[in-house]
């Protein structure tokens, strides 16, 4: 252990590794930082592994590895491998870049939205001018989040600052000035009757899989807008759909999907009232996600506490 | 006059009489409201008109008009008319719902520029996945405003609550909390070198008219942003063209227009860095707009001050 201690990184491709590796020189010189894919890498000597997608069984190879430090915010993309080492804990990607970046992308959503910026878009493809598409103000609108942790909470601050009327729910109560707040099963009716914009940030759970749906849907105002910045698979995709065409829901706009890239001949690369984004809400620099993992890296050498570990019981 | 009093109305066509009427009978029940081409009108009797774009010298046979209120904030389409009855006051109409409608519009603009939304939208429709687009934050991004009237300063502050780093430039220096202002021909050029994204929202003057042109646009820092929401005249538009082409300028949201419809030929309908909306960033709903228009109306008849009045040696 100690000073040859081997990093290994998967993210951003090979075409990626001499930023991580400029960035690491800096933040911990004494890191050897190495590509996943290297044959040359000792697996007894990787300690610390910083990934996207690592392919199955290639972690649990690493018998000493300390550390696994997910490359992006969410960790569904590291528990998706059967052979996952259950021992090592996983951190999370959540720099503060992440949650600031987090919350410009969805003030900039729901502005867009109750702006009807997506009917804008297609109408100057169409080279129609409809200067009836005036939309709403933000000052009259309330946003509903589902989702209240770092980033969440984040974004429901910067939705007040920016004049939104707000409202959160999340499975426990919080307490969030400014913020009417809704917890559990039982408020999430009363939550989503007040969503005229609904985002969704919730974390992957097998509670959460697939909550918005023709059911929740109906209990959103006529004529709601939807973000989703959670993840692919809180969305049931024939029902966002179904409500676009039938105008009960207005429009959207879908950062997250259940396979990426989206596949060509998804509906949401053509659809006239989706915005449709490739992940990038939240995606941090590589600068700022070095600086967290190296002091993460830090933390472990020194016994203490790990930041934004995923908690199994919790699922997030 | 007193109680026969008749307001003419030019704005929405005649589609729009009905819900003007609806509000104005409540607001001001003794008026009688008519539609700007009907023939039954007598000319004598007319002592207000609400127009856009009045037809030239129609205003000029209304000999006992006593206040012109512009159906929008600009003046431009009133003064437009070589006949305009010069004695006769114009108010522009700046209700609150416009600002605040301002400064909604502005925000979004800002921040998806930064977010690069055009070239997001763009690969969208090309079936790009790039997930490369992951732009800028605002927190690290000066916004430069040129204008600090009531729409100007609404949207600096709301920038500000987003997060954004403000400039302000005017004629003549404004003191504005949070925000660094600079005034003059010769503060012109240190405010465009801080401005990562310049919004317009000058008056539509003779002094400004063509400001944004290549050699203030080279003053810009590479890769700014533009958001025109003043006037079409203050974009020279080829050159605006040429800075997009070139890289000097990102990307660029263009809500006003020389000609309005565009005409169809115009190379902002299809042009991949822009996202060209119908004039559309602070038109208020006719509900507020007839609120104030009633407003001023009263005024006249009590003999007060009307607000928002157009004066000629200031250009707005």
């Amino acid at each position: 252990m100690g000073n040859c201690e081997t990093l290994v990184v998967k993210s951003g491709g090979s075409g990626a590794l001499t930023e991580w590796r400029c960035e690491f020189d800096r933040l911990a010189p004494e890191l050897d930082v190495r590509d996943w894919d290297d044959p040359d890498v000792d697996p007894d000597a990787v300690s610390y592994a910083l990934v996207w997608q690592p392919s199955p069984g290639r972690l649990a190879a690493f018998r000493h590895l300390r550390l696994i430090i997910s490359a992006v915010a969410g960790v569904d993309h590291i528990l998706a491998d059967p052979d996952l080492p259950k021992h090592v804990p996983i951190m999370r990607m959540v720099t503060p870049e992440t949650a600031e970046r987090m919350a410009d992308f969805v003030a900039m959503a729901a502005l867009a939205l109750i702006r009807q910026l997506p009917e804008l878009m297609s109408a100057q493809r169409d080279g129609q001018w409809l200067a009836g598409l005036t939309g709403r103000i933000a000052a009259d609108t309330t946003v509903g989040i589902m989702g209240l942790g770092r980033l969440g909470l984040h974004a429901a601050l910067r939705l007040r600052a920016v004049g939104f009327r707000v409202a959160g729910w999340s499975r426990g109560r919080k307490i969030v000035q400014g913020v009417t707040t809704y917890a559990g099963p039982e408020d999430l009716p009363r939550f989503l009757a007040e969503s005229q914009v609904l985002v969704n940030l919730l974390p992957d759970t097998s509670e959460t899989a697939g909550i918005v749906n023709s059911k929740t849907i109906a209990l959103l105002p006529a004529g709601a807008s939807l973000i989703n910045v959670g993840r692919g698979s809180h969305i049931v995709e024939n029902a966002l759909l179904d409500a676009l065409d039938t105008h009960r829901l207005s429009n959207a706009i879908i950062d997250v999907h259940d396979v990426e890239p989206l596949a060509p001949s998804h509906a949401f690369w053509h659809h006239p009232r989706i915005i449709m984004t490739p992940h990038i809400a939240s995606i941090a620099s590589r600068a700022s996600r070095a600086q967290l993992a190296a002091s993460a890296i830090r933390a472990v050498r020194e016994g203490k506490p790990v930041p934004f570990l995923f908690e199994p019981t919790r699922g997030y």
